[in-house]
């Protein structure tokens, strides 16, 4: 998907949680969490003894533009120092090992967030490497455990999938986007009576061409086609733009005929 | 993270949405979403003219184990045969362009999928190639938009994220994970009155070791102490653990002198 536009204000949340990832391996990783953050409006991203040290071209490439993210991340050599600063911290894991902590859903997990940081906590989130995931003394810094539902035959989530959908979660839980709306180029719905008229018109001329037959089900016929033309969300252009199919059906090949030798009227015409 | 365990049963929904990546570019995109999708428990995937043929190794080499999924992959031609006979598609995509359909939040798009799944409709979900996202061909076979709301000044998503965050959306609302739970290695939550015996013992101590003064103060460092312990959810095995460490302190240098020496009586003891 795109659609970025880079001359408009950025949308996001100063005070949102930082994102700790605890000895990265892959820079490619670092990058696809720094461009998910900034996506949704995130910028504390703080690294762990990333294992081919910082700055990582890999991570800048795959980053594809979130520069203002990495440009700004922080680098601390244990878990401790890089939590230091915060009030809460939450563990991403999959196995709260020797460990006794309230365990989240990401939804929950948000929630939770959000609720402390508007009572001015400082929070943030903790991604283990990619191979063995966060070690029991990262875990144990955290006061809780966020665990990502999964299909238990196939749960590992790679590092960057788990920073996408937090952010996300993070983002869906503040966003006030209206969950459906009709967009595109003409986009002002028709009045119930403008599609009355294309229905009547529509129905004039199917009468006119013996459509309706036989008698006993006309009624039926007629109810299926105001049920489909009732139920089509459409446009007031989508309206013009069926009425002039309706008429251009109705003329049939003489409209084409008119139209190539000049002839203007549109009623009347002698039959073909 | 990691929690995988092959011996499980997969978790996961047959006739759940379809994802149709249309002409990928990238195995490696290919490869995560379908790890992405067999996390979160979805198997119907879907390639339109995959840039690189099929199958592919890269996107084997970062499915990262989800086989299932890329084995019953299917290639079509087109976008159009490759939705021929779904009753309702959605296309991933940040801009309509010269089509007005109703655009849905992803959140707004997997209730409508599920409402239409229940009522036996095959649904799918069209993500476009990597650089330029869908053309108008292809959204136009859809019925609805999905459009994640992102950043503004930062919205284009990477193809395998879109498909992470949509099939995370997917469970999340079809998930009856407990929002929060205490897990670990003992978590059976402490009764209050083990708790109030806890307090007690500490309380008791402390009047000893004369903690409580000056006097005016005392009931204010109580209550403190007991807010503390009782707003810190304590399992049974914390309230022995703390048990143990007021008795310990309680007892000081003599207690390791008594071990030393192999002397048992734990109380009467001559002060050191």
């Amino acid at each position: 998907m795109s659609g970025t536009d880079s001359s408009r204000a950025p949308d996001w949340s100063p005070d949102g949680p930082v994102f700790v990832l605890v000895r990265p391996q892959l820079g490619e990783n670092i990058g696809a969490a720094a461009r998910a953050m900034w996506n949704f409006g995130l910028a504390g991203l703080r690294l762990v003894d990333p294992r081919d040290g910082w700055p990582n071209g890999r991570a800048a490439a795959t980053a594809s533009g979130a520069t203002v993210v990495l440009d700004a991340a922080r680098v601390f050599p244990d878990t401790a120092a890089a939590v230091a600063d915060l009030t809460f911290v939450y563990a991403s894991t999959a196995r709260p090992r020797e460990v006794t902590k309230p365990v989240f859903t990401p939804e929950a997990a948000v929630a939770d967030m959000r609720a402390r940081i508007t009572a001015g906590e400082r929070v943030g989130l903790l991604f283990g490497p990619e191979r063995t995931g966060l070690e029991t003394d990262d875990v144990v810094l955290a006061g809780a455990i966020v665990t990502v539902p999964t299909n238990p035959a196939f749960a590992s989530i790679n590092l960057a999938q788990s920073a996408v959908l937090m952010a996300y979660e993070w983002r869906r839980q503040g966003d006030a986007t209206p969950p459906v709306r009709l967009e595109g180029e003409a986009t002002t719905p028709a009045p119930v009576e403008e599609v009355g008229r294309l229905i009547e018109h529509l129905e004039t001329e199917l009468d006119a061409a013996h459509y309706f037959w036989p008698e006993h089900k006309a009624d039926a016929l007629r109810l299926t086609l105001r049920n489909i033309l009732r139920r089509a969300p459409l446009t007031e252009q989508d309206v013009r733009t069926l009425r002039g199919v309706v008429r251009a059906l109705a003329e049939g090949p003489k409209r084409h005929r008119r139209r190539r030798d000049g002839a203007t009227p549109p009623t009347g015409d002698a039959q073909p």
